[in-house]
């Protein structure tokens, strides 16, 4: 684990790019067909007639997607050890077949765990945008990550 | 939509069972590899070095069997109009390869929108238990349903 990046190497107001990620319509209607088989995540026709407007992912596909954003661009290159939850996960915008993600996270907080000193405890802001910069998606966070120096 | 349920068809503190769900190694591993590649998702021995003691399912991952089961238990019977978020999710105990979860939903309060006046609002709790009865997640979540009447 030497070469991976640790607790002490973020700092509280640190913006970590996340990169960009293409929803197509087949991936949307695969992630409904198994984990979310509402009509207006399975039919062009039934999302179209629905608030959201369009062959919409679900809001779990989306924060999925977001999760592997997070994984691939700072998480595999750190010691993370995990997360217990969310504390709140703001779908505002749709996110509708062929459109293409970006996202950041920005470190709220940080703080090294009482009951486990090799732990430290990240309350991060992860924001999910649409190629005209809107926000589509708003979360908050923890991310547990090993301490370098525990 | 004459035969679904609607707005008017849930009380406050009514509890709806979500039925149970077996998971299994081959899935836990198959949506890390696709959302979230993190190694005790993915590893069994890197699962149980890990402060989750197994191979264990994605937080993401639990969440989507969850949402499945929401939707096969309840939505899909309902005039579901979605949702715009959540407001917390507490991954309590990790789920491990070969559990059994069960679930249920317990309606919290219910309005409708001032906005809309064709859509009611619940908030919820959600729970997932493994097969002690033991809590696993917990998550509160708005779910909007069409009212029969406006």
């Amino acid at each position: 684990m030497g070469e991976l990046l640790h607790f002490e190497d973020f700092a509280v107001g640190q913006v970590i790019d996340l990169g960009s990620y293409q929803v197509t319509a087949a991936e949307i209607r695969e992630f409904a067909n198994e984990f979310d088989p509402q009509p207006f995540h399975l039919d062009e026709a039934a999302g179209s007639a629905s608030m959201l407007g369009g062959l919409a992912a679900s809001g779990w596909h989306v924060c999925s997607i977001l999760m592997r954003m997070i994984a691939v661009s700072w998480l595999n290159k750190s010691a993370s050890m995990g997360s217990n939850g969310v504390s709140e996960v703001k779908w505002l915008k749709p996110v509708l077949a062929g459109e293409t993600l970006s996202g950041r996270v920005t470190i709220l907080t940080k703080r090294i765990s009482s009951r486990r000193p090799e732990m430290g405890i990240f309350e991060c802001l992860f924001e999910l945008f649409g190629e005209s910069g809107r926000t589509k998606t708003e979360m908050t966070a923890v991310i547990f990550m090993r301490v370098k120096t525990a």
